[in-house]
């Protein structure tokens, strides 16, 4: 066993990373410093400090992150239009760098020697925050509870809590949702129970953030969404922050049943996994993105950002986002934001987020193009007949060199 | 002007081309050889025989390709999970490559020398009809009318036709819509009118195919979809043809809102350009398609089959089908079908397509991975410290050395 | 301990593999089966065949692979075109998928539960051999000893196999060479001793298969190579065999004092490590590979080859040759290879390989092209103006929004 | 005929653009700008004056940008490693942006409306020049006099001359080379003569700038180049400007036969040519770059360059270098190149360019990884375990379920 003097562990106060502050304290021996952070999950934070306390913890952080969250990761990863396998809005993995670089700085502050979390030993989160932090510190040493001890039941959890007088929220741990939560101010994500069964379907009482489609208002309801370098400065002309800005796409989608996504990924440990999502704000902002960019953005541009967005979001939903091919992306990314700067008009209903208007100062829309050509000879309909016997010519010379297209 | 004896003429049999074949007559002095053909766009294409006749061609082609054009063309580009831009179906580019090879069949069969079409010199089709002529008969002779001559507007098309009997549908013609449009058993779409103000919202009368979401029934109604190697082979346990599968799906999805769409696109022309687009059945398919490869398909050739997604919609968009590039990549798409096998549940509801159910003999899904480790020795969480340490080797070293990440 | 029955050792005949042959019997308490491959390392197999008789191995395998190693496994690399990281041909990389594969396919015929290799615990080879391991056979054990056992040094091995009667060639462990080498049909490679230090020059006794460039010939030789899709079928125009083939290439590039590479490298488990490399052989091919493609394959036939390649490099360097991805990559190869025939004439002389020719019956070059509108229309200048203007205009329409280019 | 008043020529002062300069008056009735540069070509550029002054040019723009030439677009390219169809250099592609930017520059500082070149109308450096030129200044019209005249035959030329008392360097005339030759100060290329058969040995008197590697010193030079952020700023230790360093590598490589280069590549305008190149200082460029970036670079960061870099060189060889998807790519390269700092040693001999030592005070090559887990913990050997078992899970689950890897 290394020789841990100081812990930093990310805790939410919850029964799980309770019993590893005291599993840690009695393990190794050593001072547990404890971090809680408010990135939107819906829950109170500051109740995990009287719990710390209990605990006997000396050094407890709690933080209001939502802003820094969505500003510089959320915010950032919208740019790339960064879906995972092709209908994954990444909302858990976004939140993960931000807590590794919390957990990373505070060590530095307080001292510390590790950081620890109460990730699995099975899914991507371990991962995420393990990757970071080594990238943030390399020296630093990673406490992963659930791949070391043997409490791996919620009978010895609730056992080894009892023991140790660890309070539990006995009506919470006994009402706990069959399945396991993960939010944030991007989504909520809900894996295990029946899920397990790909083939079955969702039940209505697992969602929380979002009305069903059928219980959405009848009445459609449009927004509009300013846009100033690729990132939400304004709703319905209302300026907000970035975290405000996401509150209220969430509730607004949420009502009008936005943002509900079931799917089978494929975890980067290597084995498939069923999980459902809700995303209502993150849905209505990669539709609007799109739009934006439609817009004011190159053709080649946007196809080049196309073309890298898949690995783009490989890396983030990996644990790569504290990496340099990341951040190598992100700066060609970014680099093509600055005209992405307009207005999207979006009609929400039941569920549909529709794109019905998008507008710019740097549009590159030009409805008179038919036109155009009077005036600058920019388009001349013959010259298409060249654009097209030039780009023919190698298949004209394989065709007739013998190659068959088969 | 090229010396060219006959010309094999796509024919609508609607008054532009009609225009187009008395043109051709006139102005080159050749035999027309019509070709009319049903690809699902509604329209009974029977008609454009005795309108063809009436102006004295001989050759007249009218073929149902339905078949074909789902079997060959839009299945495999589904297989690609191809969209273009994040948005477009790809609808109208699928159907070029089968009109130009069809065009091209008929001539060498009809010993014309050259091809004609009705597409505009400032669009994509024109690209798309001619690159795939060029492709599979480099020495044909193209002849776009539109590149061409000074008809180029409805009244001076209406005097040529009026000055050479071309017999017009004067109440078809009077009611023309605003719209240009393009239909086939995979979409339709509109361009032009009031959609060139891109801020504008398309008008619920233009819409064609599909009724509003708020128009759909207050039921959803659940499908069954069976895959065999990547394409629908049944609809709820019903065996159908290609064609026959798209025209259900198109039946069911319109009847519940499903499939529309609006955008700005970027033309291989090198403008950007308004669409709006209706393709249910499309658009159920390609949700579908992914939830069979989500269970099927092994992680790393999904990634690929992302990676490369985006180049090979851009070649079908930009009128590439018929080229050595798009069968290389298809012949890798096809390559990871085989396993993608089995059944997906789609739910539809007022213009959702939500998938709550997939399941295969070939799934690489195991739920009991948990007991996957017991009796393989698959997964122990204890070697995720390894994969993770591993993966931050890299990371690890640069951040020792000094590597900053911003 | 896991309760290992049977396992096939890739067995050199070599201390450290007689070593681990002992040691598995020992440890394991398990019966060994031997596998010694002969795939053109340059040393004789047949004399395993005493040393694994004298542990009193029961089953021992002794094969020649050469052929099929070239056919099957460098034949196909060559066919993409693979450099690792700009520079490496991937020389140890390819051999250990067959290894891997005749592991498992004798593991099946001996009724063997576990396979087992003399790969250390730092390198790449591990990981190929292991992966293909799996892919092939996931329920197999693997032992890899250097991971396991407390051996880690000469003397101590010495101390070993001298304690449990293992012959030691003394002559031979006393002459060591300070390298660390591998070697196969395609290559010979060195690590270690002097090379650790990146800045300094290599030996000139350490290279074994070529001459310097200093020391060979003062005359250059030219030869020819006939390619049949994309593979050299014979050289001068005698027709060889693929390991002829390259053994033939490595003599007259040895000779010439072609391939010599050093580099450092980044391995997949996440280090650099510096490595000298001779391939004179394959780099005679790969420079001759692109010359036949040059002028037979359709450029973005070429192109998407190209953009491909680092992906497949780093598959077959990471040791994923075994994996539904590599195939899918080798199926678009492949499709591109069938018009890939003609002949290379290539000048050797003192380290350089100089194409200096290159024909081919399916060659789409066409020195003509100038006469070629003539007769078929396909090139004419004034096309070109019409294809530079339709290129230009999403540019010319940017730059009159405003955008710079900076 | 546009009507064009002033017009920005590239003008050489040899005989075709004085041809082009008188035609332009003549035809076009307008004022003609002459503009020479000097960027590497080894001619003096100071005689053009007097020339167009015979011409009666009243505005004569004669300029050094070797410094430009090299900093802003020769150095940025070498970042990228770039290679077009993995064997050309882009010498030529990588001039004709700086011309377009300066032809443009000058546009608008003498209110030229126009700009014309003396490219013909089969090559690529059309479509470069004039992309170029578009982009920069949208409403500029371009005359490509090649693509318009009927001067298109030496004679004609030669008669044009003499008619419009155009001086004639008949000496230089008469003894024109057979090839097309095209220098700057990255290189020098020949195409035509007896290059048109690719199976045809270039003849040694073709070559100007590198002796054989046959006629190169028998005693090899060794060479230290000393870079910061991805650029060569000292030789030898002795601090030099960009432009300075190519002139030197130049010499040094072409003293020892380096950088010859004998290619078939295929055009942007569909077509294949023959070209040979000399590119002495280039070659080492290449092949030292990417030896710094092996020590210094973040493996995954030289991999996602490597994979761009095909589609970074297709944009510069294709004339897109004034394009945003370029800028944009550029960003991503310059973000790696930071700790792109140290020393590469290289000998060259006979043609050979033989990297022997790479130091770097940002190093990431650490000999000491052995012992480097005893200090920090990063390696250790039965990690390597774990990450070999979770990176072969989806390829056991795979086999498993049956799939075969064939």
């Amino acid at each position: 066993m290394s020789d841990i003097k100081k812990v930093v562990l990310a805790y939410s106060g919850g029964l799980d990373t309770s019993v590893i502050a005291k599993w840690l304290q009695q393990t190794y021996n050593c001072e547990v410093v404890t971090f809680t952070a408010d990135i939107g999950q819906g829950e109170e934070v500051e109740p995990a400090r009287a719990k710390a306390e209990a605990m006997g913890i000396k050094e407890i952080y709690i933080e209001d992150l939502r802003e820094e969250f969505v500003r510089d990761f959320v915010y950032p990863m919208f740019r790339a239009n960064a879906i995972y396998e092709g209908e994954y809005l990444l909302g858990t993995s976004i939140a993960r760098p931000l807590i590794a670089k919390r957990l990373i700085e505070i060590a530095n502050e307080t001292g510390a020697d590790a950081i620890s979390h109460g990730a699995t030993g099975k899914g991507n989160d371990q991962v995420r925050f393990e990757l970071g932090a080594y990238a943030l510190k390399p020296g630093v040493q990673v406490i992963a509870p659930w791949r070391e001890w043997d409490l791996n039941s919620r009978e010895s959890l609730m056992a080894y809590a009892a023991e140790h007088d660890i309070p539990v929220d006995f009506k919470k741990a006994g009402t706990k949702s069959p399945y396991s939560m993960d939010a944030n101010l991007l989504h909520i994500s809900y894996e295990g129970g029946i899920l397990e069964d790909p083939w079955a379907e969702a039940e209505e009482e697992m969602w929380r953030w979002s009305v069903s489609p059928e219980a959405a208002p009848n009445e459609a309801e449009y927004i509009t969404l300013t846009y100033a370098q690729g990132d939400i400065v304004a709703i319905n002309g209302e300026a907000m922050s970035p975290a405000t800005v996401l509150e209220e796409l969430n509730r607004i989608g949420g009502k009008h049943g936005v943002g509900r996504l079931d799917i089978v990924e494929n975890r980067y440990v290597g084995m498939k996994s069923r999980g459902c999502y809700e995303t209502p704000g993150g849905t209505i902002m990669l539709r609007a993105h799109r739009a934006i960019e439609s817009l004011t953005l190159d053709r080649e541009s946007a196809h080049l950002k196309d073309s890298l967005m898949p690995k783009y979001a490989e890396l983030v939903y990996n644990g790569y986002w504290w990496s340099p091919e990341r951040l190598a992306l992100q700066k060609l990314i970014d680099a093509t934001q600055e005209p992405v700067n307009g207005d999207v008009r979006v009609k929400l209903y039941k569920g549909n987020v529709i794109v019905v208007g998008r507008r710019s100062d740097d549009s590159l829309f030009d409805a008179s193009i038919a036109t155009f050509d009077d005036d600058a000879g920019a388009y001349d309909q013959k010259d298409a007949a060249g654009f097209i016997k030039l780009n023919a010519l190698r298949l004209r010379i394989a065709a007739r060199a013998g190659r068959k297209l088969s």
